[in-house]
């Protein structure tokens, strides 16, 4: 619906004046609602949003995930029954007080995150070993009032994500939950060429409520870093509140540990926009294109109908091997006008037959990522397809992962100084809390945490206030 | 994660406890939240939804219909601007009044429709009648604060939908799209069998703000229409109230005409179910079952490799042919106990193999709707699975068809006698608002409308006040 089709701004110039403009342009998003921190999903946007649910759902559904759909409102008394949860989320809830113009006998929070809508009725659900491991997961929009600044997909009063909740039997079982979920994450994250490190949060950064959290951080083009996706294991705290007790194999009463893992959709879908992104536009790897291909046929009255022929035949040829691909063959715009609307919308490659090539049976290909054309044998078409679309992919993975580089220091000084390049810095670090809001104040960056699945021993001292530094953190400036 | 399998009751009995009960133990939906009407989509429900789902997004894309997903909430200005509009709902959303503990700045409705989301958006993009047709759609969540009973699927608070918008630069081309509607959405309830009557709706019983309403109403096995779909020719209504104008192609400035189409998911769902099962659980039409095939493997000790190897390669065969099927290999659970839960969550088609069927070369299939067991040769698998689920698409099709009888009838009296039977009855009407409420007070009944797509000229005098008949009406009770 856009009209103009160029960018009025570089990525490198201005990163986040070039994102919101591409965010609208190419039809992602729209935030002129009117309602502050909500918006409109367009349909490049949902589109994408689809593909990104599509491929986690595949990966929860190979672990035997199976989807359900609970209520969008969880009343207040079951809301406040955990008490770190109220603490962590009690002052960014809406609230639903009345029905018509009658006030409702019980408030009605919109879901935050759903621990406390699903975990009543998993204390009706479940009686037996038996049942375990049971393992839901929902698709759904969630609401938080957030007084932060909001930006597009990153931060917004409702945003797009899955949850998965599991009962399993000991902690033990809830920790290779939490592992598997990884195995998931990390495959979906792959096959959208988003780079990430892993890491366990700190005591002080933990979901409200969870024994445990782990976190991916992607790494943005402004040196900023994002978490897309965290997974907890909760242990028994949900359920000792709750009261979801299984009798084991022996005919012992036993509380369930629990996990849950939030899949960011809105985030991974804007960090994989802005990473990949050029000043043409976005760019969606191939693997999790809307249309991995478009075919536009260039033509004059005279040749109309040879061209389309062709198009047509190429079209059903591609489709059969699989390949998503969009024909346009509207009559209203020029070829060069949809030229332009493709590279704004990240379609990979772009194919255009004119006369020509059909009398020289070729075609003539252009590459989304390099902006290369380049022009081959018709017949070697979907060979040449599927070597193209692997190597863009491949290309925006090597791109992407440079953002990722880590610099060591030791101080905060040697913090200070290299943030002014963004990125992910190594420091020793002591572990407590009061060093961290220090670190927070001094640099206005944050701990990540440690690495996982990576022994870092920790040399020296704590980069704050020089005590035996306990543990190797990451710290960044974060969204 | 139900432990009885066995329902209690009889359809043929009582089809209101069966339908609650079955719900439940198929695990289609659970009321057991705790906020009145809210009900939990469980797995084999939300399953089936994401089926119906996808059926009618690949029948709306086809016709070009673009995915968008609007904000939940709708502020109280935009919502209150079409009068008729809000006198239809204004009574029945939720209000959000607060964000933590403080009081918002404006009131936020919980959408029950999206007229008002959409078209504030609609007057700012859209200038050119080169931008037209505009065909957007969402699959969402709706909020009502209804006050009648409530019951599963049927009648909730909460519900599923998906809603198109679209906007148009002649009525005459509004009335083209309310047609092609109906062309989408016949195809896909073709698919699921649901047996179908489609009423032009009478002036009082209009979308509150349409010109025109057009209404799918299917019959139930207790005798009583269940509305699953509409579409709505909307004309200037609410093009002049939001201000949505275009230049036409002679530059002159237009209003847009507009349209919405609301297939009801939840409804298609509950019917689907209703109308198919019976009393060992629901059925579902092989072209839109989550699970067309299970494969049960039953063996020994000694002869489990043999069979799971067995199972292993049909289930690789038939997955290669695209049909959707489930290998239940639990080994917690004995065959009698999966042929129960297979046939209670309805899949079509249920494949055994045992050691004697393999040493035999043979395979032992039994069809849910029938329950006949057949045995056949496992070289001609393949080819008579695709047989059989024909044939039980086309079966259940036949069954459901019965319930669409229409009765005469030209007074109070012969419909009151007919209603007994319930289905839909027949009869001259005057076309009088205060006419249809009679007939509702007297006999419990409701006029549907006119049929679409049929001449019926009315005979003799309408059947409540004996003036002159206008036209021909359906009457029935209804959900």
């Amino acid at each position: 619906m856009s009209e103009e089709l160029g960018l009025s701004v570089k990525k490198a110039e201005d990163f986040s004046k070039w994102y919101l403009e591409v965010l609208q342009k190419a039809e992602v998003v729209d935030m002129r609602y009117g309602v502050k921190g909500f918006q409109i999903f367009m349909p490049t946007g949902m589109q994408a949003i689809n593909e990104v649910t599509r491929l986690l759902e595949e990966e929860l559904q190979k672990f035997d995930h199976k989807p359900v759909l609970f209520p969008t409102v969880i009343p207040e008394s079951s809301f406040s029954k955990e008490a770190e949860h109220i603490k962590g989320f009690g002052d960014e809830v809406f609230w639903v007080t009345q029905g018509g113009e009658k006030k409702l006998e019980e408030r009605l929070c919109l879901r935050p995150t759903s621990e406390t809508a699903f975990y009543p009725l998993y204390s009706l659900w479940i009686r037996s070993h038996m049942q375990l491991p049971l393992k839901l997961y929902q698709v759904a929009t969630m609401y938080r009032y957030d007084t932060k600044m909001t930006k597009p997909l990153f931060r917004t009063r409702e945003f797009y994500w899955i949850e998965t909740h599991t009962a399993q039997k000991t902690f033990k079982d809830a920790q290779k939950q939490v592992e598997e979920d990884m195995k998931i994450f990390e495959s979906v994250l792959k096959k959208m060429q988003l780079p990430f490190l892993l890491f366990k949060r700190p005591e002080w950064d933990k979901f409200a409520g969870a024994e445990e959290t782990y976190a991916y951080d992607t790494m943005l083009p402004d040196g900023k870093a994002l978490q897309i996706g965290t997974t907890h294991n909760l242990g028994e705290k949900f359920s000792r509140v709750f009261k979801i007790k299984y009798l084991d194999a022996k005919g012992k009463k036993k509380y369930v540990n629990q996990t849950c893992f939030g899949p960011g959709i809105s985030r991974m879908l804007g960090a994989m926009l802005a990473i990949h992104g050029d000043d043409r536009g976005i760019i969606f790897p191939p693997s999790i294109a809307p249309i991995q291909i478009v075919i536009v046929p260039v033509y004059t009255k005279e040749t109309k109908t040879e061209v389309l022929e062709k198009t047509g035949e190429l079209l059903g040829k591609l489709e059969e091997r699989g390949f998503k691909v969009h024909l346009d063959d509207r009559d209203k715009y020029t070829p060069g006008f949809k030229f332009h609307e493709w590279e704004l919308k990240g379609v990979p490659l772009r194919i255009e037959i004119g006369p020509l090539d059909i009398k020289n049976k070729k075609v003539s290909l252009s590459r989304r990522d390099s902006l290369e054309r380049i022009t081959i044998q018709e017949e070697k078409l979907e060979e040449y397809v599927i070597e193209v679309l692997d190597s863009i992919g491949f290309h925006l993975e090597n791109r992407a992962k440079e953002l990722l580089s880590v610099r060591d220091a030791i101080n905060l000084k040697e913090i200070k100084e290299n943030l002014k390049n963004g990125g992910f810095i190594r420091v020793p670090f002591c572990m407590k809390e009061n060093c961290a809001d220090k670190l927070k104040e001094k640099t206005g960056a944050e701990i990540r945490g440690a690495i996982v699945g990576k022994k870092e021993k920790p040399k020296g001292k704590c980069a704050v206030c020089g005590a035996k530094a306990k543990e190797i953190v990451y710290v960044a400036e974060a969204y």
